[in-house]
């Protein structure tokens, strides 16, 4: 592996702590308040359905998972559900917004290990407040530079990040879960990326893939990085 | 006027483009849609104490402010208004989000003139999709580093910024329209700020106060910078 590594950018949800498990009960929760419109698959699809349509306004995160779960009870109730579901709605966000952090295993001590020697930044997408108030309830914030969170993770969203932190692609590595967003840009633009699988995918960011690059690594589990670096 | 300056950051709605009147044009709509339960004054009111509730967990941005109109909904008519006016409610905000972005006066000579000479950046609070959209519709990208979305605007929100930007204090101006938002914590960390007011506030970042201080300037108008550097 390269040893011109100077920046290594962790994704956060569900790369150093879990999320996608926390949303899809959340999700469980919502269609089962809709089933006596709608069985709880059907009102399921029309709630992705309704966050694809309205990503490019919203963006990633909780606020927009909360805006397209209220406008789905309109949909799948035909405008005639009680305010009431409105309101619970409202509740399952505020919970979600409210999750304690669990970090996934090996992430303390790997980024106790590489303290000092890179410079570390998170780089996510969702919500600015929300990612903040994850990474202070992770206790992992001493390790990072900052918190950088993109409006997507497109080629053009990492390019943009390198320029901002001043960082060539060769001396810049991308860990995290999802092969769309954290690996395939990076490396298109240069960079070195990292994949470790987390066991839930959201269908947005699933891709099946047999990857293999010179600067791709794929990892069990997110300490396996130092036997690379 | 000290030469040290090395950074110019720029708040960005209502300091180079329009926000807070189409805020309140949106607001004004969301009120008339009520007025069957409360009169709009008081439809306002609720509607503030509702932000004001739910801002440790929304941050800024219009996501937030949806979910709160929303919120308002249900309070105001005690869950008995119609899902309809919860789809008018999602509709204003989606107007909003979609709004033309209208520059101030003198914000682009004075971009141009500052170009090459100071890292230039947009260090704002709100929804960072929403402020991209606006950024790339105001036609100024090619002005800024990067755009610096803060969850918050207090002194130890600033540090974070200033840390980020590999920036000292005494090399740091901000302009802005909120006293209390781009002004004083960034005269209490011990940067420059310069004050350029806008006609119309905000309640919750409204502020009295006759300033003197040696780092502070406040301009009539955004060009009236050049002087100082």
């Amino acid at each position: 592996m390269n040893n011109d590594i100077t920046t290594i950018a962790f994704d956060a949800d569900d790369t150093l702590w879990i999320n996608e498990p926390y949303f899809q009960e959340a999700e469980k929760e919502f269609c089962a308040l809709l089933e006596d419109y709608l069985p709880q698959h059907s009102v399921s699809q029309e709630l992705f359905k309704t966050e694809m349509k309205n990503l490019h306004l919203y963006g990633y995160g909780v606020k927009g998972f909360m805006l397209c779960m209220i406008e789905t009870v309109s949909k799948v109730s035909n405008d005639t559900a009680p305010l009431t579901l409105i309101n619970k709605t409202i509740e399952i966000g505020h919970e979600l917004l409210q999750k304690p952090v669990e970090l996934l295993e090996g992430v303390t001590e790997t980024l106790e290990n590489l303290k000092g020697k890179y410079k570390l930044v998170v780089a996510t997408k969702g919500d600015l407040l929300d990612q903040e108030r994850k990474l202070k309830k992770s206790g992992l914030q001493e390790y990072f530079h900052h918190i950088e969170i993109m409006s997507d993770k497109k080629e053009s969203d990492y390019q943009k990040l390198l320029k901002h932190l001043d960082c060539k692609p060769k001396n810049f590595l991308m860990l995290g879960n999802s092969i769309k967003s954290d690996i395939l840009p990076v490396l298109e633009i240069g960079g070195f990326a990292a994949h470790i699988p987390y066991h839930v995918t959201w269908s947005h960011e699933q891709h099946d893939l047999n990857l293999e690059h010179s600067n791709f690594m794929e990892l069990e589990r997110i300490n396996d990085i130092l036997n690379y670096l």
